[in-house]
């Protein structure tokens, strides 16, 4: 048969490996019938529950990851950003890359499997100031950064800039916001031994979680109180029924006014559904796709969806199925049996799943579990137990044989402090401040130009000791370019008003616009004239 | 004693570690005299002559490095910029981070080992369309970038664009750069196995250099053309006698006139003094330091110089001594008893070795090796000899047990095409063109707006088959900006009419510009009403 049906994937999470894993296995049979395509923006798969240890360095950086083409060998993979999808002429839109032209790709069954995004819209400066923790880049930026601040904190000589550089605010107490709040907890304290000028009384790590305990809408409250017991102990301070209210280059701010003077915030709370799907004509709740429990989305017999971005009502339980690795596997090979049986007119299956349980590791040999709703581990017994069953779920053997290997040397091997730097980031800063902070001082290095996106500042010169406002600036306004165009140092300080976005632009590429761009030199060259004559 | 002297080491490559490692030596005796600071923009070592097999993917990423921490427990590290050296007041100015402030570091000892940098100056799109082979973020980014192209070479349609994407180009045919190229065709052959639609002549590999026979200055003709024989047996093509004279995002352009097609292009060849040396008031030989035979800088006896960026009289042969391992970590040896010697009023040494050897690495189980001048290794043997001295060099056992390891479970596990990626690299980029290249197409996706930075192009409109030019615009002029602000695709073809630099500006960036700079985005939308008249 020539005409064979396109099933296209898109996403490689565990709903969409796992769904194109089982999906190879119905192909064995029925070769002609279908063919299987799937687009993900990286080439591999991530075994999330791992991630955690390589912010904390007992895995590898490449250990928690498997290549799709060794896992999916009959699947077609577009290793691509989707730009949209046709739901009217059946086609997915793929962004351009090494070219000017978009590729199309059609489709005779979808299935969307996009999982969520880490969304910090709505809460100031956490965009800008805080790291999400949600994939294999961000585990490593998190652990570059823990090591960055050591690194500054070990020859820095004015104590209030040290302590900031050695706190660390985790947002959010969930299962991952309590893995990355003990990993991160462990690495600091274990790197810091190497630094003979930072001392364990100088760091210091606070968890700000929103709720009355942790975990608490996966574990039970005796082992959430084991957990928080034992973080304390290992001199992690927790914040309940705090949120992160917003961040600067400076501090987190909670909602309960608590300000932390902190150079690193990480944040694991806000994820939200892949933002592709709210643009799609498909019915959502709180922006998941629903679906029947066949994971087909109604009206649309070729569109399925699985796992995060996925509404699918849980038939074993309340509500919609819990967006966990646990489920999303299970769905998967459902959903595999689903396709294949409307394309081969059989009959379809529900899904229907009860949770065996659930596990969190709490880092330094340490775990919580619970199995059955009845089984309750903790300490070193759930930590054995964690790494046995996500060892034993980790696909591929090859890999098995790498993190076996990574964790026996772990225990050889003392942890060793070395940040991965690749080019250093570029181009155009968004910054967040709020009312009161100082954004440069006088006699400061001149290293950015900035220019206010909301907000308002003051300029200041201080002479013999007296302060004197020399202009109030807003929206749309920029200062700090005449450090830039004449000299090191800047000749006045910045004070914000309110509080203030800006973007900032780095010395070097300013230098390379305002040399090629002839109308914005101008520009700059006019008001520097002005403004030098109001500093006197 | 408590006025104990400063030594302050500059860099912590071959010259710079090892000076540290012998200094904490002589310290075990003399620790009230002088303590010892070094300066690095890296907290950790790079094994340079491995850094090829990361590129391969035989090593780990991490395999090559040693934390300095752990190298140089007594050595007071700042991992830090250097911003400028002040000879008069005997200070290091270090760059601000996480501050404003610079920090400042005298000393009584300096010692300059900087080594070199790659210079892509002089070289019409070198630096922004070739890849350098030096670092470890290198490797890193070489290794990724092949895999990319690869990943995009498997679902291309179009055959010309795969062509591009299969053809890589390394300029220079010294030690790194053969060792570069023989990794990179190793690689890209054995990932391609696992991409069906790839096939091994699709794959094109092209070694361009300037001499008559490849690593000329370190090997006899010999073994050189037994490293030539073997490249091109693997379906390597190399160019004797020609130079990359310019590249573009499209071509690399060689001064034979041959233009080879290629995305990926990697030169080894320029690499000059660290631009700091430049700035200083010593005595330089071809941007080297020039000292005397115990390293030492004439009439500035507190200032040292060794390496690469050191002009050292070769006591044992012609000129000065070679910039290789090899002889660095002979120099520190030196170096190190000299500044302890002239702390302790004592006798100062002169350097003098003779060269060993040679050896390089040829990747897939071969290399070439020439030691006392005599005896001449080539194959599997070389590669042995290569791989068991460079192992033995290895400082630290950790790292030793790794790198085994890794070769170990590299003989095992099939290679991976594993991709780190991390943050997407944002902001301006520079782009280079050639006379008649097209920069975009119209109806090509508005992905950047573009500013000329030199040169001239056309801007023509195609409309029933005929081409209509509407604007010639030079320096400082932009376009591309109606894609943008209005809608996805072009509008008309930019065509270059001379050789043209321009800078790009990502979209989401000119997004954030325009939207929060009043001046700018009164200008472009001034010029884009005058355009869209001219368009008609």
């Amino acid at each position: 048969m020539a005409d064979k049906k396109r099933i296209v994937i898109l996403g490689a999470g565990f709903g969409g490996a796992y769904t194109a894993m089982y999906l190879e296995k119905h192909l064995k049979k029925h070769k002609d019938v279908f063919e299987i395509y799937l687009v993900n923006r990286e080439n591999y798969f991530v075994f999330q529950p791992m991630l955690a240890e390589v912010v904390g360095g007992s895995l590898d950086l490449l250990d928690t990851i498997n290549p799709l083409r060794k896992l999916l060998p009959k699947t077609h993979l577009y290793v691509r950003e989707v730009d949209a999808i046709d739901l009217e002429r059946k086609q997915i839109i793929l962004s351009p890359k090494y070219s000017h032209t978009p590729t199309e790709v059609s489709y005779d069954h979808l299935v969307l499997a996009l999982g969520n995004v880490t969304d910090f819209r709505g809460t100031a400066g956490l965009h800008e100031h805080a790291l999400p923790f949600k994939n294999l880049a961000d585990s490593i930026v998190i652990r570059n950064q823990v090591i960055d601040v050591l690194e500054s904190a070990a020859c820095e000589e004015d104590p209030a800039l040290k302590q900031k550089l050695l706190t660390f605010v985790v947002g959010g107490g969930g299962f991952s916001g309590t893995e990355v709040v003990a990993e991160v907890n462990d690495l600091v304290h274990k790197l810091s031994k190497q630094y003979p000028s930072i001392h364990h009384e100088d760091i210091r790590v606070v968890l700000v979680h929103s709720k009355e305990r942790l975990m608490e809408r996966e574990l039970s409250e005796n082992l959430s109180r084991y957990a928080e017991k034992l973080l304390k102990k290992r001199g992690v301070e927790i914040r309940f029924g705090a949120h992160l209210s917003s961040a600067t280059p400076e501090e987190a701010i909670l909602d309960t006014g608590e300000r932390i003077c902190a150079k690193t915030i990480i944040s694991t709370v806000p994820s939200s559904p892949n933002p592709l799907i709210e643009t799609l004509p498909l019915p959502l709740e709180k922006g998941k796709i629903v679906t029947d429990a066949g994971m087909q989305v109604k009206e649309h017999p070729e569109i399925w969806a699985i796992g995060d971005c996925a509404a699918i009502p849980n038939l074993e339980g309340k509500g919609i199925c819990p967006p966990t690795a646990q489920f999303a596997i299970r769905e998967a090979k459902v959903l595999a049996h689903n396709i294949a049986a409307s394309l081969l007119g059989r009959k379809k299956k529900e899904f229907r799943f009860k949770a065996l349980g659930m596990m969190g590791a709490l880092g330094h040999h340490s775990a919580v579990a619970e199995l059955f709703g009845k089984f309750k581990f903790s300490g070193i017994c759930a930590w054995i137990l964690w790494r046995m069953i996500y060892w034993m779920k980790l696909p591929g053997f090859d890999r098995k044989l790498k993190v076996a290997l990574s964790w026996i040397l772990d225990t050889m091997i003392p942890i060793e402090a070395v940040q991965i730097k690749t080019t250093p980031s570029q181009g155009i800063a968004q910054l967040h401040f709020e009312t009161g902070e100082i954004i440069f001082h006088q006699d400061d290095v001149g290293d950015y130009l900035y220019i206010i996106v909301s907000g308002e500042v003051e300029v200041y010169v201080t002479k013999e000791g007296k302060d004197r406002v020399i202009a109030k600036l807003g929206k749309g306004e920029y200062f700090g370019e005449m450090a830039l165009l004449n000299q090191r140092s800047r000749l006045a300080t910045v004070r914000c008003l309110t509080p203030v976005d800006v973007l900032a632009l780095r010395k070097s590429d300013f230098g390379i616009l305002i040399s090629n761009f002839q109308e914005l030199r101008k520009d700059f060259e006019e008001t520097e004239k002005t403004r030098r004559r109001e500093i006197g």
